[in-house]
């Protein structure tokens, strides 16, 4: 009935959710990944933060409010581990404070598991372990169209100086040829900024953007038919920085915007990411310290469960 | 000019808002019930939680946001208290830890009320409590249609090994006959589940249901036709788990589900409820523990306000 | 390229935006004001709160969440700084516990400003502070038309026996003909109230009402023509009580009201008066002490944030 | 075997201790104190707050945490209810904002407590209430020792050009001569001040003063020693202010002072008060806003008790 | 030089101690304790909670703030990991609001470990999981002294007309003669009681028993001496109520009680039990949803250090 | 009156103490420091956090939490500003994520003011900022006895592979020969260590260290009689790491240490430094985001009051 009864939750039945070690969903956590459809792997770094900080605590947060799920996606129609079979990696090791040590370092780790055939889904950390992130998808599957979910393009030169920071890791991973621009997308960008020239980047270096105020504008199936126009049948990576919500539906973050999207949109963003080849996902910012009963890291968990579904979705439609 | 002077809030021109005992509303606290429409009614129990706990507090955290509550409701353009008498009944006695103890408690202090014609509301505690209210509802009116909002069914069979928990009641009441099922509809359903057959259940027991994708789609007020082409003419009873709202909106609940609704729309289906033949209201699954600034609370004091102002309206149009 | 290098934000790439003294933006802080056409300033006085109270730290609040703001709005298309001045005028001199003394000092300092023809945003406070906000407007203006974000009207004849609280300041405006009533309008009124008078009272005084309800309907667009229309080429002052958000969106404030307003809806509407003769702004209710997260906060930093943007753009179009 | 069966907390063993309405200690709310030897009630007036403002929600926030309460207090070996008669009389009636009517209301609703010959135990609110409340205790009773902790005097001669502030009681009390300052004691007195004679003002005036390093040396026993010999055979009535104790013990309120004093310590010395003739007791700056999981609420109903139980000791030793 | 590579903490050089999966110290989780000194395992059951509600999340939240603890004890001079295996063992399978059965699962579960003679570190839940444990303890070890750190005896006969709640593990465990009461001791009780039964019952049934008063007068130092005469060579088992310590040190209980004890007494006094013969040990009471910044479950974790740190000790002065 | 009327805080009088831009203490703000005898810097850089980060918010919060300071300190029996002139420098450029950047930024501006022959008094910030302080302290000072108040010895030789973290500033500091270490103490070390070296390194090196349960032991008379005695008449340089004190006097840190000590006795230790020759303080690892009602940023707020008290009273002694 299962794929793999191996790489289940902890039953449900005999250890009510609130029980257990806080795995992610309270999958198996295990370094081994060779049997698996998707591997889930923390990246606690987050010395790239330009306001607040503390998104090193994302990944704990979002485990622990991963309880809740469970095997059956109403919303997508697919049951989970029917089509999939997914474990809890652990946290890459970072080093703190290092920004080029723990670049190449998670580069490294990630790497161990593109190169596995899997599908990874990263919890941040900063949003500039994306960049080190990228590099390893690359040296896998060449370059990927990139579809970004953020209130922030983080296409900046650089900031106080130095150049690797939360807001810039699409501008180093541009710079270095790694994405495929001409099928990326940047969605729901908004917030005041340094000058114009903030604002035009994007389009400037070839991404197309769906700004926040246009995003209210055209509703969430519109976009999403922009989306999968744009992505079309290339290999594409997931990026999903949480301040893209409302601050309200995610006050644990670094650098929070108003005039944001619900957690629904969200969602329903997600699940239009249907027949995309996606290679990999990551969600990053979640900073615990300010959220408030777990309502911005629960919102993280659904979205790696929805991003999970999609995949389950893709093997059950064609395994 | 009010219906009966001896049943008003405390007088907010002599005693400020934040001042005085605080009962629902500021009403008068007593167990003689003969003289009233509506009492309102504290069932503190949560035993059956299965996840958060500690929905013993919500009838304090209700009655503590209650305050800002006045007398003429904008909206319904009906002033509560020219045409209901409502006092507050205090709370249940319950036995917490021993559910079948309780329930038998909560069965008899609910029919006490039901018994003597009036209008009773009821502040959860979980929703393992709507299964002894319903009985006592069974008792005095027969079988009633169930106006469910929720973001769970609410229909397993069991948890654990135990019978009876917050996700069981509806299939305890179904299951004894005091449904009237064929007029009953559960709104807002949505959230992962532990298999397909969770999804199916309602509708395979007779229930109509909507869920969580279908509401944002079709919008309140087409809920709101349906739900009142549904019920017709029947007695019907509203069981309102806060969890229906987003976890923006109530992250004071237990099992908080993400893609859900705003206080806004959840006002809209109540309000829609008018002319129904309504004979009882709950509210469960508010827990004050994880709420903040009493958003949760609030919100529920205004549901039970807004349902108030339906009876109001009932007794004006039809003396 | 800037309007006047003297005027500008630290420089965030010398100084992250964590660093440095908390003022508005972190502007300068100074009280000449003769080069400016902005002066930001507090008026830390709530001794008029009905219920909770506290928005005394509203200024302090404020200013800490205003430190994400930058040059360029993106949403209205303008540099701010290419376009205006702005300074950090501080708070003003109260007394609390003492309203009338509290009131002639507000106006006495806010008429200081005014004389000097430069358009100042204040923060609250509480809402009976635009009560002698606006008599400092007269002073130099004449009658304005008063355009009226809030749950509330404000328009009740007293409290408890006295006649200046959080609920009254446009009623005693209105008796001082103060105001352009006939070109005034106030938008998002709902929530319970003593009684059906106190919903019919503004059209009465000759006000324009746009409820919460009939906003919902009509939408933020709709909402704007109205007001434009209204208002017309008339000298306006626009005041915002935080409260016209949902309790969601601003949880820090003394009377939330459920039912109410997203940020984005807010930043609508602000962005809707593009065009009108604004010549002053407040801010009011915000109270830190019931915020999380700095969501209400950053939310006002943020309207204040639009309302120099369209000043910057009446500059930059007609210099 | 109780005093009187009338006047007992709600039945923990029918109703657990989380059910029914918020009174305090979950006794009796009536007006009529004809029967009772203690009345309790709250003055939710906050005007004068010089700083941090909110203790009007100090009597809700008291009794909230006042449920764990019990009959028995072993530490002054003595069952409550089999000597003493207790009510909570609810709060009295004050018009926020306008401090010169509601000290005339205060001292008015006092005194109808004083003068029927019961020791009233008043939870503010600020401290300025203490002074209508000695006003109300002088008609009663002529002059009255002052047992007083705090980390300030409280006699300061007044603030921003107004003389009634929560710094301001006891320097109001002393001009009229309500106080038997020979006999009175100010204990705990700590921080910051203005200018040295804020320091001396107390001796100066003819009080007694320990301050907090010289309690911190001389330990409570020691303390409770010079309180005695004090106050002797006059007839006191103790103030306490919350912020006596140390910030972490106290968080909940307005003026924190570093440096104070424990829960033990506060509870050692209102235990020492026994035998001496104390005729009212408040307690004051209770702001439930700040306090977290009611550590400051819980601390100041367990001082209530205390001093219950002194009352219920001298009943029992001289019936 | 370490005792067993196999079971160390994941290394904190590699992977900074924010990062990894949470278990108790990052040790391995496992169910094999064939190979270990010490198991710690979460009983996360509190169906038996009288007031605030929620211990079951007291092992998630304690290993949450376990990530601190490092190898070496400077106190206690003792390098745990060279003397000692431990591993963390997760939860046990309990049944929400089923005590009975529940019970019987905590017993049968804590044999398994019992029996395979190791000590085992219980992480509760409610104080009532005490009384299965101890029903294991006996079956292994068969009477066992009671070492005992409470507010409260939690000797009641029963609550609400059932008898397993929080407050009467040891009356339950008297009764089964499971207990060597002779050289059981009890100490830090206070607090307000429902009679003085409640207070002499302890002694009575032929525990000794240091009140909380007489601990603050006799200091730490006196009481280890009483308890290492009390327990003498007998097989002891300790069971420690976080409300032992005053509620501004454990906020993050069911049952606060003030007059309490710091950290550090706490810590002085697991120290002092040094050399005494203890099979297994148990802190409960711990409740995440109250506590703050985790100084509460941040304490916990550390008793549990200091306990491993005794163990070690022994282990290392007799190998 | 005062040494000097332009240096004195916002007039309290006038503006109550919530008003006004929150600088430190509400002094002037400004760059100039040519008048002054103290200069109170931010020195927001937290990338060494070895655990919770976040201090780079540190001054903001103290700056916040300042408001109460006064001119008048009763403890040492000093008038601040008839003896001692200070403002408020702001906060030092930085460079968040770049660690040997932003030290030399550090050594460069503090001694900036060091050379001017002032105090400075600096707000961290992560404890890594000690290191590059003591440099420029050195540049000007030569070498300098260390006063060290701290939960850990900060010696550690490197974390993760990089050198320089929040534990290793004063191992820098030795290597590089700047500490007179023969004149250097360590107070209030304690907690679990990665090994016994960890422990014995402080005296190792040279440093007398007192550990946490000998000061408790010794009591704090006995401690400053030792560090005035160690420290003699050598220039000495005081470094007060927050976690000195017990995690329930300072939540708002980054690595809490159970057993810690009091606010009081942190305010004895100061008061204790007087008659040394101190030419420069620093308080850090203070984390807003942990803290409550600011308890954590008063506290600091306070000690740097004292430490100002105590430069006045050198100055009043030996003008």
């Amino acid at each position: 009935m299962y794929k793999n009864e191996k790489y289940l939750p902890l039953d449900a039945m005999k250890y009510p959710r609130f029980c257990g070690i806080g795995t992610f969903m309270r999958l198996p956590h295990q370094k081994d990944v060779s049997e698996v459809d998707i591997a889930i792997a923390g990246v606690p770094f987050d010395t790239g933060a330009t306001h607040r900080i503390g998104a090193r605590f994302g990944p704990e947060g979002i485990r622990q409010h991963s309880r809740l799920l469970r095997y059956y996606n109403p919303a997508q129609k697919v049951h989970l581990f029917k089509h999939i079979t997914a474990l809890d990696y652990g946290d890459f090791s970072i080093m703190p404070g290092y920004i080029y040590d723990s670049f190449d370092m998670i580069t490294e780790q990630a790497y161990e598991l593109f190169k596995q055939d899997i599908i990874p889904i990263f919890m941040g950390g900063g949003h500039e372990v994306s960049f080190p992130l990228l590099r390893a998808a690359y040296k896998q599957h060449g370059e990927v169209a990139l579809i970004h979910f953020d209130a922030h393009t983080d296409l900046w030169e650089g900031y106080f100086g130095g150049k690797d920071m939360n807001g810039t890791p699409f501008r180093r991973a541009y710079e270095q040829n790694i994405l495929d621009v001409a099928h990326s997308i940047q969605v729901g960008i908004r917030g005041p900024l340094y000058d114009e020239d903030d604002y035009t980047i994007s389009e400037k270096l070839g991404f197309q953007m769906i700004d926040g105020p246009a995003l209210h504008e055209m509703g969430m199936k519109a976009c999403i038919q922009e989306i999968q126009k744009r992505v079309g049948n290339k290999k594409a990576y997931v990026t999903f920085d949480i301040d893209f919500l409302d601050p309200v539906f995610a006050p644990g973050t670094g650098t929070p915007e108003v005039g944001g999207f619900t957690g629904y949109e969200a969602l329903q963003l997600i699940r239009g990411l249907k027949g995309l080849d996606i290679i990999g996902f990551d969600i990053v910012e979640v900073n615990p310290s300010f959220d408030h009963a777990g309502v911005t890291c629960g919102m993280a968990a659904n979205m790696m469960y929805e991003f999970m579904s999609l995949v389950a979705l893709r093997n059950k439609e064609a395994p």
